[in-house]
């Protein structure tokens, strides 16, 4: 292996791995260096269901094979150090290359918060790390009653994997409702339904004060004065941007300790950019810093580091997080893109809203037809579609991004409304009451 | 009754219904009166479903509720006259109704070649007719070989259905390929692969000569001589506009006989307006005038005539025919929206083309994972996205109006390839192997 690169990458995971692929794709003749201190990384949005239909972390890791087959070199190892005035990094195994390029994609670690006990056995979180991972799924083979603080989409998603497989769950959410930074309470209220359909215990507005046991948990005392008791805690609070690294080599975090960056992904250092969780999000359509995280996010931030490395083009450039989100809750699947109403109105934008239940396929006397419930968030200072929120079957996954496509393009609810759409008996609404399309109708008369 | 309305609508089908509805939403002040011939209407593209999955057209009727709930008049009636200079329709129960504004929505009637042979008994069409369709499965349940003539999309999902509950079925294309108006041929021999496997026998490039028997049909003879026996023969050999009733009042129509329509959908009489399979199609990105019939575009004329009934907007116009097309064959899903690879360059478009093959989930350990295929046909020129086919597992139905979108907004392949699109492990590619994104990134390499 050599020991100067073209450009290295610090992180393999989803946005690194791309950063790679795709810069090597464009600049073939430069060298590129992936160094990961993980030897597996895992496949991000696939962790929730290690722990229940996948079963283990083996079947839930990302494949290097795209890395070596692009001439990509990889190592494993941890970076310590960056000197960004020489252009060399530094790793724990005591090795040093020297980059002109470097990609930051050193991704994200789990939030706890500081409550009394959260250092007792058998309380748990869901970091990206397959070594954690594996010794937690064995211990939680002996541990039935677990409760899960937290009810974003990580504790949404592990709370159902692990009722799946017969375990007695209460998920905590200090919020009024779950998955807060995707739904309205409406749809939030759908979600909670579906959760509790499969014995999952919800308690909303619920603050946790203090983990108990002696040594292992044995139990959780509320805010309420209620106590639960309980075999395992997993908290899935929230993730924390691993920025250390860029910190000390005197890189700009912002609020949340995420790496500053500009829309071509670079730091306040030209040559070093940085992608993932580890870098800055700022929201499509407030501006604002958001600390919102997500792979598919990480992998369009990738393609733009990658492809502007060595040449800049302002096509090119990231316009800020839409945090396209879908997940599947027992049967049904919950998708959204943008802002919710609720978050829209908090960030001083005057919004109408459409609404449409209607169904997925037609006539609706086919087979495995499912409900399907479309809520748009439109500016009516612009008419621009600025939030939506779908719930129905699986194709609700790729439905979303219908309308992520319309919100990234700034189409107007009039353009949606007359937009044509593909249909079909067997895997759509009908064209007569599809329901994206009624929703937009229904802004009008809103209006 | 009144016989005096506001609005009336002649067609009941789905742009008819559309139309009325929307209308009636944006001007509930008018009075509306819908005119079908029909008692019932089916829903158009379930129609090839009756044949199999559905098994009786009672479960394919569009429900005529909406119309009546938003307090618009129905009469089943068939209008034989307009009289545009006192703006009064006659019809055959010799009823009359003054008119201010005039939607036609009278659909079309299948085209049948003029084949020595095809008015025997047991040769068949494809019509939107209750009655004829109620008819002809009747009798072809005592039928087990079957021709079908025409490998459009009715020909194929009639010949799918039809194998399903178990017909001996041949199929006979005239065309190179099978779908060739929405498919190129690489993709194309995916679908005819997957009709093989059903035991459908295709054959393309094959023209019939003549249908014989004697009374009955018992055999075809085609131009290269050999010669099919067969019980019976459907004609799926595309539609033509139902518009006799337009001609005779003095409305102009295009070649392919369509009433000619301007972007608001109205005829030369500004007070007529012309929807649906009666109406002429514009391509949208050739600006050529096509025979193309789809209800989803029919829906989308239906409202843009429905909104501008009374009072114009320039940003509700209809800016041409996308033609997004998608169907079921066997457990394969196929899709299209824009232009094919092949129809672009007759059109003298310089374009390249991108194309990736994935898997539907991730992981893919993951059960049910499907195949993913994306090809995408882009404008060197403009770098503009100008169509797109994909194959795969049942989300591709909505995934093709991500590309529909896309193509409606002239989104950039470099838009494409940067833009984000939410992920799930359950029910989309990886972020890191989206196969829409990775077929755009392959559009630069092949620069």
């Amino acid at each position: 292996m050599n020991n100067i690169y073209d450009v290295v990458i610090i992180g393999g995971s989803a946005a690194g791995i791309v950063a790679a692929t795709t810069g090597k794709c464009c600049y073939p003749d430069k060298s590129f260096l992936m160094i990961r201190k993980e030897k597996d990384a895992l496949v991000p949005c696939g962790i929730p269901y290690v722990f229940g239909f996948l079963g283990t972390t083996e079947k839930n890791i990302i494949p290097l094979e795209p890395i070596k087959k692009a001439g990509i070199d990889f190592l494993q190892d941890e970076v310590t150090k960056i000197d960004r005035k020489n252009k060399i990094i530094f790793t724990k195994s005591e090795k040093e290359f020297r980059y002109e390029k470097l990609i930051l994609a050193t991704g994200s670690k789990p939030y706890v918060p500081d409550i009394k006990g959260n250092d007792l056995e058998n309380v748990f979180t869901v970091p990206k790390n397959k070594e954690y991972l594996d010794n937690m799924l064995e211990k939680l083979k002996n541990l039935n009653k677990i409760v899960v603080i937290g009810a974003g989409f990580i504790g949404v998603e592990v709370s159902e994997q692990l009722a799946h497989i017969g375990k007695e769950i209460t998920i905590i959410e200090i919020l009024p409702h779950i998955l807060g930074k995707a739904f309205d309470s409406n749809i939030a209220s759908l979600a909670q339904k579906e959760l509790e359909k499969l014995g999952i215990k919800v308690l909303t507005n619920t603050k946790v004060l203090e983990i108990t046991g002696n040594k292992k948990v044995d139990g959780i005392v509320l805010e309420n004065g209620k106590i639960l008791s309980t075999d395992a805690v997993i908290f899935a609070t929230g993730y924390q941007p691993n920025s250390e690294l860029a910190k000390s080599a005197g890189l700009e975090l912002n609020k949340y300790n995420a790496i500053r960056v500009d829309s071509y992904m670079r730091t306040n250092d030209p040559d070093i950019f940085a992608i993932g969780d580890c870098a800055q999000k700022v929201d499509f359509i407030t501006r604002k810093s958001v600390p919102i995280m997500l792979a598919s996010t990480a992998t369009s931030e990738a393609r733009i580091a990658g492809t502007n490395l060595y040449r800049l083009s302002t096509v090119r450039s990231f316009l800020g997080t839409i945090a396209i989100f879908s997940t599947k809750i027992g049967g049904k699947v919950f998708a959204s893109a943008g802002l919710t109403e609720e978050e829209a109105q908090k960030n001083n934008f005057d919004v109408k809203t459409g609404y449409f239940e209607g169904i997925d396929k037609h006539p609706g006397s086919l087979p495995n037809a499912n409900k399907q419930i479309v809520k748009l968030i439109v500016s009516k200072e612009s008419d621009v579609i600025i939030g939506g929120e779908i719930v129905g079957g699986d194709t609700v996954g790729e439905l979303i991004n219908v309308v992520g496509m319309a919100i990234q393009n700034n189409v107007s609810i009039t353009e949606l409304f007359i937009s044509q759409i593909g249909t079909h008996p067997l895997l759509t609404s009908a064209p007569t009451a599809y329901p994206l399309i009624k929703a937009a109708q229904n802004v009008f008369i809103s209006k």
